[in-house]
């Protein structure tokens, strides 16, 4: 049977007083930006970090007592794992997770913290999966999917409800999809209290699970390439999801890895908030089709905020070479004493900053009279780049950009 | 005349039509982890990323129709800067700032696009002074400073009255000190409506004007070192904000460069939000200094989010190695082939990412058969890092962390 809007609308009397009513703010910045009025639904603020608390907590509140005594099972490297943890450790049910092994180890500690009883177990979270199944039968556990289910589903929607409610004036929302579970739930509750409004869909290009179920007409398997929205990239989309988004969606965005990188960049730096690359797709589609956007009144779904700060880091400076804001030159030079020196002369006179210098004498192309340098430089934009390379040509020193 | 609660409700009265009501939210991972009640004041989601906006925009609503036609001048490398350029474009009076030519692209091009006219003038801040004094008389414009003005005070103070109204049982607010002003304001409304209530000040270790003040009994000039919290490296507390600080303040935190560094990692880590250094001092402090909140019902003022991302990396990077999660270790190991292969598997047993690795025959210690290798390592923590070094021991390596 179909989820309705009444089923969303129970699962939000259900979850909301145990759920954060995460705020969905104007950004003035922004919407000045884009060319549209753009919210931004701020769901990374509930506690564990991302919107799987609430088709956690619904799912958890249809259990039975009995079931609630034996307590439940799931599979997950991230952040369907803390959910439940946490919405479990709240409701006094005992919770399993089975992680694959190179789960990142912030988030392994973050669960037991949070009460669950973690084991680690197999490569993949297929291997996983099939430890969580021997557990849950072995244990007479229940196990709790991360997407394909419909309490799981509606449980997502309410986002929607809330929304709607604080941006009565809402034409379009943008929802990341990995599993599908989340946009399925929103475009059920959009589609019937604002029928007019678009939904659009977002997804790494590397991860395109839906473009992929689209195209065949069904859910089929797709071997996701890695992603900075890791958080995105399944094999395939649910089953129980994909019906509902069929017939749903509006437009499907894929971005590309630089572009997500983008995204998290502008967020901090506008926003002043840290999301996960998963989650930041969704800036990321509204900068690549603006067009589609002006003039729209846009809430972005900033779906979780779990990033690992080593991750971070790489993502700022994968962000900054995206935006020309770093680079790095490769030249040949002569080996005679000042060449660098007049080099990095030149370098400094049109204002870049420096950031790391190599000069290789062994693996240099051409005669033994060239050594290799390489710069690594802080710039303003692309526009400065070029301004770099044609100065230090002008001084007769061709290189190249990488 | 000394400035009281009644100059403070005029002003908000004044200002709270133009400026963000910015959000006091609890914080559940930031009460555990310091066993108080933490808010945080978000004050850095004003449209210019912090609290200046406050100031300058009572202090612009003060001026005269003809002052408003004649237009401001000011001197500021950062936040004053841009709070005063998009008030001033608000309210349509022109606004010219001189700005050091050090100033940050990013800044630079923000006041730009506000709408403000900016003079790139000297490389420092007393010379880019002179320069706005010498525009102030030329062409016949209000001087606009950043702290040490009543009107200012005022405005930054308003702060502590939403406050107050949002977290009515606050027994403490932490404020971060540069100039004094904004702790001044704060503290003189803290303490008219919330008499029991402590003031707590926090400067970095690097530029403590205040404690400097506090020990002399008068604003005394400082060399302030550099310091990640750099809006608030200033050479002396602000003449008008001594006296209300000296009368209101209770506690007064000086922080040290790693634990700035690791309150910004925190921030972003448990609050997925992105505040400047000076602003995550407020946080170092709490940090630092547990046994003195323990039990009460904290205000953390975040006061500003206008950090450059490239500064950002590096932070990370700090705040990475100060909590054990990033290493450099070095060893002088033998030139045989194999040797380093035979490391590189021990650290791989411990669980450590090898994230650089150098290996340099030129410049070893000791005799010639031996070469010096330095590893990065990303960790878990200390004990971690304690653990890989005792491997290596045990492996025939002796290392130095450092």
């Amino acid at each position: 049977m179909a989820i309705t809007i009444d089923d969303i609308r129970a699962a939000h009397q259900r979850i909301a007083p145990h759920i954060y009513r995460s705020p969905c703010s104007y950004s003035l910045s922004l919407s000045r930006l884009c060319g549209c009025n753009v919210y931004c639904k701020l769901d990374h603020l509930q506690m564990t970090g991302s919107f799987k608390e609430r088709g956690a907590r619904n799912r958890l509140e249809l259990l039975s007592p009995e079931e609630r005594q034996r307590g439940v099972v799931a599979v997950s490297a991230g952040n369907h794992a803390q959910g439940l943890a946490w919405q479990g450790s709240r409701m006094g049910i005992p919770v399993t997770v089975v992680m694959p092994v190179w789960a990142s180890l912030p988030k392994v500690a973050n669960c037991r913290a949070l009460g669950a009883e973690i084991f680690l177990h197999g490569d993949s979270m297929a291997i996983a999966r099939i430890e969580a199944e021997r557990l849950r039968d072995a244990r007479n556990l229940v196990f709790i999917p991360p997407f394909d289910d419909d309490a799981i589903i509606a449980g997502q929607g309410t986002m929607a409800l809330e929304i709607i409610e604080d941006v009565p004036t809402v034409d379009t929302i943008v929802v990341p999809v990995g599993g599908g579970g989340l946009i399925a739930g929103i475009g059920i509750a959009l589609k019937a209290l604002r029928p007019d409004a678009k939904l659009v869909g977002v997804e790494p290009r590397n991860a395109a699970t839906l473009d992929a179920a689209l195209k065949a007409g069904r859910p089929v398997p797709i071997q996701p390439l890695p992603t900075l929205g890791d958080g995105l990239a399944l094999a395939q989309i649910g089953d129980r999801c994909f019906g509902p988004i069929q017939s749903t969606l509006d437009e499907l965005v894929l971005v590309d890895e630089a572009q997500i990188a983008t995204a998290v960049l502008r967020l901090m730096e506008l926003e002043k908030t840290v999301v996960e690359g998963s989650a930041s797709t969704v800036l990321a589609a509204l900068l690549a089709q603006r067009a589609y956007f002006i003039g729209r009144t846009v809430v972005l779904v900033l779906s979780g905020g779990n990033i690992d700060v080593t991750q971070l880091g790489r993502i700022i400076e994968r962000g900054l070479v995206a935006e020309g804001r770093l680079c790095r030159l490769t030249a040949a030079i002569s080996d005679l004493p000042g060449s660098l020196w007049k080099v990095l002369q030149v370098v400094a006179m049109t204002g870049a900053s420096v950031r790391q210098v190599e000069h290789d004498r062994n693996f240099a192309p051409g005669d033994v009279s060239q050594v290799a340098i390489t710069l690594v430089l802080e710039t303003r934009d692309r526009e400065h780049i070029t301004a770099v390379i044609a100065a230090l040509a002008r001084a007769g020193v061709a290189c190249t950009a990488q």
